[in-house]
């Protein structure tokens, strides 16, 4: 059922997209302002279900890239997604009929919204990645058989570099990366031009109104009272994320980050509040795996995200500061995310992790 | 006039090209290899004159870029150079009509004949540089109005990049080195897509044949036992290239080179047999400045070669080696190299040295 985005959805979606980005895909605090700024113009956003895309249709994935640390220094304009939508439609000699998020994490779920708001098209609930990843080949339209190229890269002085490397889409990210750092360390894309069908076959459907109802479900249990991590862990229960668990509460003892060919990477220790249990994560943009005293808790594809404490706002690893008292919590990614074909572009070892992949919802808790 | 090439040219030529390479454009051999198997295949290469290209014409500007250290170690199969331009017709929409040498120096005398050989286009006599350059901005198409943009940049495993900066040939370049070095280090592009009254205006005529009979003036020099390099400057007496002298006879006593960002860079000292004088050569791919004992003795956009003492064999700035013995020629550039326009895209300062241009004529002799 199409469905048309309001105002008052925005911070929900945010606050949902946050969660689902694991840390990474950039604050979506920025892209929220910018969304909201299109629809107090007047403009609408439909988001239709992969089922409402005509077989035919041409749908391309929109985003930014680069390392999140970069995008709150070097704030987008809003005109770079639209340029590359735009100009990969020139390149293609077709019009997209569509588009869809890359990922459904942070400032990129902002991202797709603003182009949709921009030019009229509508978005498709669903995304590539079902949740936020640093590398442009792990999103399950490539799993499953779709090209990445051609794609267009633009930045905000409207360079815009087209990428064709066939149906190879490590070698895409390759070559994206090395233009993204030469912008500046972010650039907004155009990529993976697909057809309804190929939408249908490989997305992950429905994670944006996903997103929007973590959203809600959070704040709705603070304005009632309620515990919002529990109300989070029962409402995931009946989605394709199924399984929740909290892997600790406490807070940040130490934080450890650098920002290098074009990701940040590092490390954070959450210990429990006497101090007794820590949990330490490691990510590239996006959290890819705790670990407690040796003990594997949570590994991707499966999500890491950390969020305070009392209010449940998720706080991304650029944010991410000594003292916060938060709870950090696992989710299980949605089978279609599970397969071995999925597992060898974004499972462990994809990350140079020498863990094999375990469900989150197998590990033991703490 | 038009000319249609014979295999007995292609010596020549290299020879020739090499010299205006000035230590730089790669080493032409491998090139010349490629050319000559198209020739024996029965395929024709035909040179027009600028005057000869429609003004409505479609010419594309057809080189390789990167180290040319890496292009001795990573050998183009051939179809590369074709694949960019073929890409860049697409992305255009329009077929071309002739491509043009970027550069008359090295290997870059010879990728566009390739091309012309493969494709069956006419190949213009002359060029962008008059010479070898290490950036792509640094064309004369740019200094007088061209856009380098769109371009695009082919690699051995046929992955393709389109840059498109609008009018600003400098980002062109960024990013092209970018995506460069991470193709390893070499790339074919197709570049400068411009009219035919654009040719007539912004190249360097007649560079092409200038290079073959500058390597055949010394061939024939060496067979009728003459002074090859006597000989080469009796005859650029007569081009616009005016002016060349003797910079020193003597031995390599020092080389020093690394392969960075796309480039390589290092100095080059020549010292008199008897020791007791010697040049340094500085050099970016191409040689920039020659000095003596802080003297200035010539500086780009001038031209600065060194060659084999005995034959007059030019040798590359990969090629030098300890204890060659060798004479290191300098040679004024066309008026066209010269002006405010021109210098500043090109002159010293675009390289970062702190010396003024002065013409190589007005220098002094050791």
């Amino acid at each position: 059922m199409a469905y048309t985005l309001e105002l008052d959805d925005l911070e929900d979606l945010a606050r949902g997209a946050a969660l689902l980005g694991t840390g990474g895909g950039g604050d979506p605090y920025i892209g929220t302002l910018l969304v909201a700024e299109e629809l107090r113009r007047g403009r609408t956003i439909r988001l239709i279900e992969p089922d409402e895309v005509d077989d035919e249709a041409l749908v391309i994935a929109s985003a930014f890239m680069g390392a999140p640390t970069v995008v709150i220094e070097k704030i987008p304009g809003g005109d770079e997604p639209v340029t590359a939508l735009r100009r990969l439609e020139r390149h293609l000699g077709r019009k997209a009929d569509a588009i869809i998020p890359m990922e459904c994490g942070g400032l990129n779920s902002m991202v797709p919204l603003l182009v949709a708001a921009r030019t009229g098209l509508s978005i498709v609930d669903g995304d590539g990645m079902g949740r936020a990843f640093p590398e442009l080949q792990m999103e399950t339209f490539g799993v499953y058989g779709v090209a990445g190229s051609p794609m267009a890269i633009c930045d905000e002085r409207q360079n815009v570099t087209i990428i064709d490397t066939g149906d190879d889409n490590r070698s895409m990210e390759w070559f994206a990366r090395g233009v993204t750092i030469r912008m500046g360390g972010v650039s907004y894309i155009a990529e993976y031009p697909m057809s309804g069908t190929d939408v249908k076959r490989t997305a992950i459907p429905g994670t944006m109104t996903l997103a929007l109802r973590l959203g809600r479900v959070i704040r709705e249990a603070r304005e009632s009272q309620q515990d919002p991590f529990q109300a989070l862990i029962d409402y995931l229960s009946g989605t394709i994320y199924e399984h929740a668990r909290i892997l600790l509460e406490g807070k940040v003892v130490d934080i450890e980050r650098r920002s290098a060919d074009g990701f940040v990477r590092g490390t954070a220790t959450i210990a429990t509040f006497d101090g007794a249990t820590k949990v330490e994560l490691t990510f590239q943009n996006e959290h890819l795996v705790a670990r407690s005293d040796g003990k594997l808790l949570a590994i991707v594809p499966d999500l890491i995200s950390v969020l305070d404490a009392e209010t449940a706002t998720p706080i991304t690893t650029e944010a991410l500061r000594y003292g916060q008292r938060v709870r950090v919590i696992a989710i299980s990614t949605p089978a279609i995310m599970r397969t071995p074909e999925a597992l060898d572009v974004f499972g462990p070892r994809a990350f140079g992790l020498d863990e094999d992949w375990t469900p989150v919802e197998k590990l033991a808790p703490l």
